[in-house]
């Protein structure tokens, strides 16, 4: 079969790929290929748990892909001839097309721990098949351990800690929950939420063997504790899913995903790719970044999707700022650009400072939650290098105003004179809204090192 | 008595001039002048009536000042005499200043309707004594009558419908409730929602009189209809307080607010003037316009504290983006720079799209509530003029994303491409994010009518 434009892959990238490239190309036919045909909507898979009284409810459907007029295949593609320009099936079907866009995603990846593979060892898999089947072993589980303290396992932690009668223990190998998104206060008072709701946080250990006979029974830690499990969950990480890629002989980047040029070009004429299988580098240091976002993806996907048909619209992709939220025990975490440790981890001077004001004006109105806000600016140019808040909901879209912040490269000074909006029941009073306070702490502080 | 810096207003404005002067200025001695000395929290009277269990809690308390180490006096200043820099106050003491910032705010204003002075109609007044009187009177009301359907009158009938036994009239002279932040269908939507708890809005009518013996029974519309009432509110507006600066002779603006430069100066060297007593432009049109939000005016007062001894810092105030919220029937509304009607009346040409999506997603998760975001751009550049949201409390943030990328001139392509944070539990889906989409189908539009 021949189709104008192939996207292979259902997940975000591919969806906003295909319909983006529809959208603007009505004339050309667009196919998805997708390997999985009961796809769920990934970053809401710990919320199928226990939060949704039905998780067949979390489908990644098909809707918006067919009112844009574009087809779907569900089969795995496994063979591709950059040459002849054709694609092959698992089920044997060939697909020639004229742009394509690889849009792969990412694979689990298992830790070398001796037991890893018995039974009741889990990963995450994307498929309504095996979430549905993954909270029904829970749901039947006394004791399971999670391995891996990043956001996956931090969210399944904090959803395995609302069911009864369930030991919860979340094992990590560095120091710290969170260590990529947030600086140490900020992943310590994660840590004490999920505490408090009955977790057992283990840091600095390594897991050394999952035990039992076929089925696992236990996990020993390298400090000799040895934990009971009727599941593991392993979230350590993920790898970019590149077979497709290295079938047709495309450039890979050094950390092994799929080299692509600011346009999501792959080295090879007409084909793109986005997304999680795509090289990511970040905002400021240009680094290639192991950051996986489904906001990111589609942001790629937009413009490999506009630009298939040559750079009509000049746009660009700027770097991952690595724009991030999650909700932990009712309470919301988000970070956006550097934290403080990888400002200093990368050689950036920064200045950095913290406020916090209850989340409704008067403090004393119902419903007020406390709200931080600690921003990272350059020592010397005093542009915005990052922020990290937490507190209630409005924290979800409080990270994007510091995400729009350091996009546009707003300085200390800025946002020290940024007009917002305030309202009582909404958010804190105007005299002292943590965004614009943090920032005038940092130029205080930036004034009184000069001298000034 | 002699100080360096002298405050004159013990509002918001006030109080963020005399901290930051105080901050910036440690070797100075700075004082604040009030005239009300039990001041409450401006934007949260209407919430005194019945959200608080107890309304001495909205205190807008003196301790910012105590602990930046400014001074405070209750008293009123009733002249200035720039020759001899010195200010008199109603009980005959006098202070001599070096630096004098007036941040004498507003005062409500009366229709000039025959008995607009009868005992029972109302103003807002922002000492606890007037509020918590308020309070009182409306709890022993069956019928109120609120003219002005503004901000305040919205909210006040939105908390009004929350008591029992209490029948709540708004009545708007213009055709909509909420017309200058917003569009007709957000209009019509608060409307809706203040219909939906009972209470009965007239919108396109006159009050034409306020009848009664001494106290009021009811009030009178242009269209014959008379309604009952107890007590009447009265929230058609407000203009600046500008008495202290006619007094000292100086400089007014041709709507009658102070006149000041960009770093707040006005035509009296040494002599500033913030908040809602000082004039505002608007950020695009730069014309003068009557928009009081303590956001703007901290933000004036922050430049002003600033620069008071030589503008050190280079700061100033763009022309305010006029960017508010609100709450009403627990949906929130929130607008900042320019709607569609407010682009045709001025002028501007401009390509406008709405998006809308559950702030959840799936959308299936409890306490899911549709996001609506509607996006305002300048046809030919793509700058983003003005943006429009209802939804659930994180709106209350949204807008802040929205005002900060107008601040920054952000354009359609920009935002079309912009990353943001999403999770499952805090906000839309990062493939239908309202914010992204209706910048989306705004680019779109665009490139329809250019045929591209």
């Amino acid at each position: 079969m021949n189709k104008d434009v192939v996207v292979v892959g259902g997940g975000p990238a591919g969806l906003i790929a295909a319909v983006t490239a529809k959208s603007v190309n009505p004339d050309k036919s667009v196919c998805v290929i997708k390997a999985i045909g009961d796809g769920v909507i990934p970053c809401a898979i710990p919320y199928m748990v226990d939060t949704m009284d039905d998780p067949k409810k979390n489908v990644m459907g098909d809707m918006p892909l067919q009112n844009a007029g574009v087809d779907i295949v569900v089969d795995e593609a496994v063979g591709l001839d950059t040459e002849t320009r054709e694609l092959t099936l698992a089920s044997g079907d060939t697909f020639t097309f004229d742009k394509l866009v690889l849009a792969t995603g990412t694979e689990a990846v298992l830790p070398p721990i001796p037991g890893v593979d018995r039974e009741g060892v889990y990963t995450i898999r994307k498929s309504m098949t095996d979430t549905v089947a993954l909270r029904e072993t829970f749901q039947s589980c006394r004791n399971v351990v999670i391995v891996g303290g990043g956001f996956i396992g931090a969210e399944f932690a904090d959803e395995l800690g609302d069911m009864d009668n369930l030991e919860v223990h979340l094992v990590e190998l560095m120091s710290d929950l969170l260590p990529a998104a947030f600086d140490e206060e900020f992943c310590r008072d994660v840590r004490r939420r999920l505490e408090a709701k009955g977790i057992v946080v283990h840091t600095g250990v390594r897991v050394t063997a999952i035990e039992g006979d076929s089925h696992v029974d236990g996990v020993v830690l390298d400090d000799g504790v040895k934990l009971d499990a009727d599941a593991v969950l392993v979230s350590i990480g993920a790898k970019p899913n590149v077979d497709l890629a290295v079938e047709g002989g495309l450039r890979l980047a050094g950390d092994g995903s799929i080299w692509v040029d600011d346009y999501m070009r792959t080295n090879v004429d007409g084909i793109f790719a986005v997304g999680d299988c795509a090289e990511k580098r970040d905002f400021f240091t240009r680094k290639p970044v192991p950051v996986w976002l489904a906001s990111t993806a589609t942001a790629e996907a937009r413009v490999a999707g506009t630009n298939l048909y040559g750079i009509r619209v000049l746009r660009q992709i700027p770097g991952t700022i690595s724009a991030f939220s999650t909700q932990i025990n009712g309470v919301a975490f988000a970070s956006a650009g550097m934290t403080c440790r990888a400002s200093e981890r990368e050689g950036f001077r920064y200045v950095c400072a913290t406020a916090e004001a209850p989340d409704r004006h008067p403090g004393t109105l119902p419903g007020a939650t406390p709200m931080k806000v600690k921003l990272v600016f350059a020592d010397q140019s005093g542009i915005l290098l990052g922020g990290q808040a937490s507190g209630g909901p409005s924290v979800g879209e409080l990270i994007n105003v510091i995400a729009v912040a350091i996009q546009k490269k707003v300085t200390v000074r800025e946002l020290d004179m940024m007009q917002i909006a305030t309202h009582p029941l909404l958010g804190p009073s105007p005299t002292v809204h943590p965004l614009i306070n943090a920032a005038h702490a940092a130029l205080a502080k930036m004034r009184a090192a000069a001298g000034r």
